[in-house]
């Protein structure tokens, strides 16, 4: 399944299908260079996989897992890599792995050189239903999450369902969450859908399809979240509160999950006290 | 005069006149705080009257002067005052210098919270001609000048030439380099008028605005510099190299008309055999 992203020069395709990433090779045909970035904690097989679809053109530059390294240090690293690799405005930049590798390679991308081509393969169901469309880029500051960066639209969104057969059982339900989200703000029907708690992978590729249509509907209307766009933080002003409180401890679907909890508890305080 | 920079919705005024910085404040009106940044080598009293203008709600960061600090730290620094200010995207941010306080403090403004209002206030001959319009933002990195930034429309640029009294001689020169390199790509007119050499207060206004309605039909017909707009960059190849290289002994202004000679030249290598 294809979805469009109509958003005027800026459009993109979000493209959703079983090894994707082994068949991607075409995209890349315009390239010099093929810089990939992934993080530790993602199975290497993943961005080996595009690598070698990019025919001996890539470079792969791994980050150290973690939100904690969503950082400028790290930031510069990736700059500076692609600089030392010569990228240029010919080349492109990919992301292999969850929401955090997306928003801080996006963002590298949308700074290198006042912005070069960039492609996202995200690994995690949490990245496949959200972060990875939308083109909603950045890096922590300051104990502030997503302070810094920019509005900056890939190319195209490659998202492979086979590849979540590696994510751990709690990475799962952190993506449910974000998809739960989307659901309870636009979408009755899915909500109901995923009330019976467990899926089928055929099941699970109905929830990131129809999450991913949710989303791209709204980021149509309202890209740089002046209005409708804002639904999409339900959960997200206390998630993103406990999270930076916690320092990792918890995962940032867990704390949306609780966020959304709180923001619906007519008595939400009772959830603190415990 | 007043010269409107048509982007669809990023459009915007640039505004020459005499004493503009003492009559900004209605452009504050609908912020909450006014986030002031400026250079140690400007002087001290145009920050102040841009700052009087906002009316009690200004904060000024003065940054080191100099193109050795438009670097990554002091981006850093500049975006972690913002935050300690309690910035939101309620808030504008404003640049009182040259070119290094305008690139820089444009880029903070593009990426804090991705994207707060921006207004410029080029202080000097160079930037009012050049830097200060266009949406070009960045700071250097590893030895490559601008290889770091975003392309970013300010709300307005404010220029007010009577500020240009306490620039020095070599200054100004460097602003007349950047004018002549529009005059040479676009306006044998103004190259002819420029031939001269020294000119009145009157005269000097002119090439300024007839400098920034050329920048503006160049940006208007390619903002994201894919093709005519990098007939603007004259000179610079040569020019960011020599600057880079000499470490800041020779001003931006000088090294761009050195560029201009030797690109300019049927036997550029003399140049650089002397």
């Amino acid at each position: 399944m294809t979805i469009r992203v109509n958003l005027a020069e800026s459009s993109y395709d979000i493209q959703i299908e079983n090894n994707a990433i082994d068949r991607c090779g075409n995209l890349f045909d315009k390239y010099n260079k093929v810089f990939i970035v992934t993080d530790s904690g993602v199975p290497k097989e993943y961005s080996e996989r595009v690598a070698k679809s990019a025919n001996g053109k890539a470079v792969v530059f791994v980050m150290k897992r973690g939100e904690e390294n969503k950082n400028f240090v790290t930031l510069m690293n990736i700059c500076n890599d692609m600089l030392t690799n010569g990228l240029t405005r010919k080349d492109c930049v990919c992301a292999v792995g969850g929401g955090v590798v997306g928003d801080i390679t996006a963002f590298a991308a949308s700074i290198y050189m006042r912005g070069i081509d960039f492609y996202n393969f995200p690994t995690t169901l949490l990245s496949m239903v959200d972060s990875s469309s939308g083109g909603k880029t950045g890096i922590d500051f300051g104990n502030v999450k997503n302070v810094i960066g920019t509005f900056y639209q890939p190319k195209k969104v490659i998202i492979d369902p086979s590849v979540l057969k590696t994510l751990s059982e709690r990475q799962v339900r952190c993506g449910l969450a974000e998809a739960l989200k989307m659901a309870a703000t636009f979408d009755s029907k899915l909500f109901d859908f995923m009330s019976k708690g467990s899926f089928t992978d055929g099941e699970m590729q109905h929830i990131i399809e129809r999450s991913v249509e949710l989303k791209k509907s709204i980021v149509e209307k309202d890209v740089k979240e002046k209005s409708i766009r804002k639904s999409l933080n339900f959960g997200h002003t206390i998630g993103h509160g406990i999270e930076v409180a916690g320092k990792e401890s918890r995962y940032h679907g867990e704390c949306v999950a609780i966020g959304m909890v709180a923001m619906s508890s007519s008595d939400s305080s009772a959830l603190f006290t415990r």
